[in-house]
C-alpha cells in the first residue's frame, strides 16, 4: 500500500519514524508492505529527516494524480488547503487519513458524504485526544449503545496549566509562558487557552455519539485565562479539581446540549485525576455505563500512533460510516448548574446583602457565601451557588457587575453534582 | 441478520434485552435488522423473559443446522459444551461472538485458527472487561504500537473486596460474606479471590498485545485472601493502595513475564483510584505512550453491550485476526520488584535481627522495618524491600518460615516503583 502524505512538521514526522521503526510487525500483521512514496511540503529548501529523502514534493497533484498512491494521509493542519486537498483525493477515489480537527469539526459532514458517494474511507482518529482511541471504540465498540453524555477533558494545553498551577500555586500567566518558553503552547495560545481547539474536537465528538451535527461555533465556549491561582485554592479547599471541561449531552427532545467550560470536578471523579498533558474521555452509555479513556492527548508519537492505526484499517477495508443530522441546539442560558462566582469589590459595608439580593431576585439560592481578606480597598467574595438556570446566573451576573461598588465578576466556574 | 443465541442467562438475557430497546437505532447504523431467532437453554420449564417466548430450544443443533442463522452468540459460559458448540458452529460456516474467557483463554489459538480455515469470524470482546473496548482497541487502535506492557484491575469482585476492606476498615471474610449475600461474588469464590479469572483474562490480552500464547495455568497467580485489614492501612500510610493486578511484559528477549498478584499502586498511578466493581487497563506501546481503558468490568447489560458490538462488527464484515505464536515464560522467580511482607513472630529479642539476617544473606536489602504493637505473645514485623529478584525473597521467605521463631509469613505483596 503507497501513502501520499501531506505535511511533515511534528505529526508528519512521527509517522514517517513510526512506519519506519514499527514497519515490519505491521506487515505481519496486515499482510502488505505500507510505504510512503511521496511527501507534500511547502518549503522545499528545509533540512528534512533523512527517511524523507527523495520523496519531497511541493505540487499536491504529485500525490493527487499518482494512480499507484491508496491512501493520503493529511497533517498539515490549519483548514485551507488542507479541506480542498482532501476533497480532490476523494474525488479522485482515494482513501483519506486525517488528524486534521479543523477540517473534521467543519466540514466533516460533507467530507463523510463525498467519501460515501466516492466510495472510499474517510478515517480521522487523531483528529481528537491524539493517541487516545476513542473515534473507531465510539464508532465501533458502543455502537450497541445509545451515547448519554460524554465529558472530557480535551486539551493538553489547558489541563497542563491547571494542573501546574495547582501544584506549584502559580498564576495562570506564569504559568503559560513557561509553557510557551518549554514549547508545550503556541505562541498565540488562543485556540487552547480559550477553549476553541476543544470546541472542535466536541463537535466532532458530538456527531459520532449522537449523530448530530454542530459547528463549532455553536457551542458555548469559554475558557481559563480568568482562573486565579485563588479559585483553584478555594477549590481544594471546597474538594474540588478545576479542569477545563468539553461537555455534550442529548436531550430527551433530542436537543443537543454541548459547551466548553471551566468546571470544579470532584474527587469521586474519575476525571479529577487526570493531570499534565493527559487528556481523557469518560462516555456514558445506557447499556454500557460509564467508560473512560485516558491518555495522551498530543505529541509527535502518540498522534502518529493514531494516523497509521487509521491507515491500517484502509488496508484492512473497514468501511466507512454514515452520516449525521444537523443538531438542534440547546442554548447555553437554558442549561442548569450549581456555579462559583469569585467577585471583586469595595470592602464596604452593605455589598455582599447587595450582591446576594441581586441573585435572590433572580431566584437563585447560596451554597456558601466566602468574604476573604481586603485587597486593599477590594475585597474578593466567592459564592457557590445552588443548581441554577443559566440564564438567571447570566442576567444576575450582569446586574452585579453594573453595582457602583462591584469592580469585576472575576471568575465563573461551572461545579459539578453528585457522582 | 439472524442470531442464535447459547445461554439465556444474566448476559444472555442482557443481549435479549438490549437488541429490544436498541434495535431501531442499531438497524439505522448498520443498514439491517437484528434478530435473534433461537435461544438454547438447558431447563426448557425455567420461567423465561417474555422476549424469548417461542425461540426457545434445548436442542444445539436446532441452532447449529439452521441455515438461516449467520451468527452463533455463545454466553452459556463454562468450558464444556461451550468449546464444542463453537467449533462446530465454525465448522458450519457460521461466525462466532462469545463472552466466554475461559474457552478463549484456553482455546483461543485453535478457535482462531480454525475461524481463519473456515473463513468466518470469531469475536470475543466480552471476555475481558466486560462492557470496556479493550480487544479492537488492541487490535486495530494500537495495530501500528509495538506494545511494552498492560498492567490491569480485571477483576470486578477483588476490586470490590479491596475497595470495601479500604474505606470502612474491615476484613476480607467480612467483606466477601458480605458481597455473597449481595450476590456480588459467587458461594465457591475461588476463581475471583484467589486470581484465576483474572489470569484467563490476562492470557487473551498477552495474545493480542504481544501476540503471544500462554495458558493460564501458566500464569503465576496469587490472589487477594492473604491480604489483611492491616496490610491496607500499612499501605495507606506509606501512599499506596493494594489492588490485584494483573501483568504482562514481553522483554527484549521475547520472554513473557505474566502474573497476577497483589501490588500496592502509588497515588500517582490512576489505577490507584479505580474503585469498587470498576476495572481498568493502562497499556504502553512505544508511540501511543499510556493509555487507560477504564469501565465496569461485568455485569448484565455492560457485557452485552460489547458482545452486541461484536454481532454488528460481524454484519459490517470486520475481518478477523491472525494466530499468535506460543510464548516463552519467563519464570515468576527471574522477576525483579520491591516487596511489601508482614510476618507474625513471637515477640522476642532477637527476632528482627534473625529474620533480617535471612534476608540480607539472600542480598536483599530493606527500605524499611516496622515492628507492630504485639498481639498477646506474637508481635506483626512489617518489611519493604528494595527491588529484589524473586527468586532470592522466596528463598528467604522459606528460611523465615523455618525460623523457630516465626509463625507465619502472613502477607507478600509487590510494590510499584515510581511511576
Amino acid at each position: 500500500m503507497k501513502i501520499g502524505l501531506m505535511g511533515l512538521g511534528t505529526v508528519g514526522s512521527g509517522v514517517v519514524h513510526l512506519i519506519e521503526e514499527n514497519g515490519d510487525a505491521i506487515e505481519k500483521k496486515i499482510g502488505q508492505k505500507i510505504e510512503i512514496k511521496k511527501i507534500l511540503v511547502k518549503d522545499p529548501e528545509k533540512k528534512r529527516i533523512k527517511e524523507a529523502q527523495g520523496k519531497i514534493t511541493i505540487n499536491p497533484y504529485d500525490i493527487l494524480d499518482d494512480p499507484e498512491i491508496d491512501v493520503v494521509v493529511e497533517v498539515m493542519g490549519k483548514e485551507h488547503p488542507a479541506l480542498e486537498y482532501m476533497k480532490e483525493a476523494i474525488l479522485r477515489g482515494k482513501n483519506v487519513v486525517t488528524a486534521n480537527k479543523e477540517v473534521i469539526a467543519k466540514h466533516g459532514k460533507e467530507l463523510i458524504k463525498l467519501a460515501s458517494e466516492n466510495n472510499v474511507n474517510l478515517l480521522y482518529e487523531a483528529s481528537v485526544g491524539g493517541g487516545i482511541p476513542i473515534i473507531r471504540p465510539l464508532k465501533s465498540c458502543l455502537a450497541a449503545n445509545k451515547i448519554h453524555e460524554i465529558k472530557g477533558i480535551l486539551n493538553g494545553t489547558t489541563n497542563y496549566i491547571l494542573t501546574e498551577m495547582k501544584s506549584r500555586g502559580l498564576s495562570f500567566e506564569g504559568v503559560l509562558k513557561e509553557a510557551q518558553q518549554k514549547g508545550y503552547a503556541e505562541l498565540d495560545p488562543t485556540d487552547d487557552v480559550d477553549g476553541f481547539d476543544a470546541a472542535r474536537k466536541l463537535a466532532i465528538l458530538c456527531a459520532l455519539s449522537f449523530n448530530k451535527y454542530v459547528m463549532p461555533d455553536n457551542i458555548y465556549t469559554k475558557g481559563i485565562r480568568t482562573i486565579s491561582k485563588e479559585d483553584i485554592k478555594y477549590a481544594d479547599e471546597l474538594g474540588f479539581t478545576i479542569k477545563l471541561i468539553a461537555f455534550g449531552k442529548l436531550d430527551e427532545d433530542e436537543k443537543l446540549e454541548a459547551w466548553v467550560h471551566p468546571v470544579m470536578i470532584s474527587k469521586k471523579n474519575p476525571l479529577n485525576g487526570v493531570n499534565g498533558v493527559y487528556n481523557a474521555i469518560l462516555v456514558e452509555g445506557n447499556a454500557v455505563g460509564r467508560l473512560m479513556f485516558y491518555g495522551q492527548g498530543a505529541g509527535m508519537m502518540p498522534t502518529a500512533s493514531a494516523v497509521v492505526a487509521d491507515v491500517i484499517d484502509v488496508a484492512n477495508h473497514i468501511p466507512t460510516q454514515n452520516g449525521y443530522d444537523d443538531a438542534v441546539m440547546k442554548d447555553i442560558v437554558d442549561t442548569v448548574s450549581k456555579y462559583y462566582i469569585r467577585i471583586i469589590a469595595l470592602d464596604k459595608p452593605g455589598v455582599m446583602s447587595k450582591v446576594t439580593g441581586v441573585l435572590g431576585q433572580e431566584g437563585i439560592s447560596l451554597v456558601s457565601v466566602v468574604q476573604k481578606e481586603t485587597l486593599g480597598e477590594y475585597a474578593e467574595i466567592v459564592l457557590i451557588t445552588h443548581n441554577a438556570l443559566t440564564k438567571n446566573l447570566f442576567d444576575a451576573l450582569d446586574e452585579i457587575e453594573k453595582l457602583k461598588e462591584v469592580d469585576k465578576v472575576a471568575s465563573v466556574i461551572r461545579v459539578e453534582g453528585e457522582e
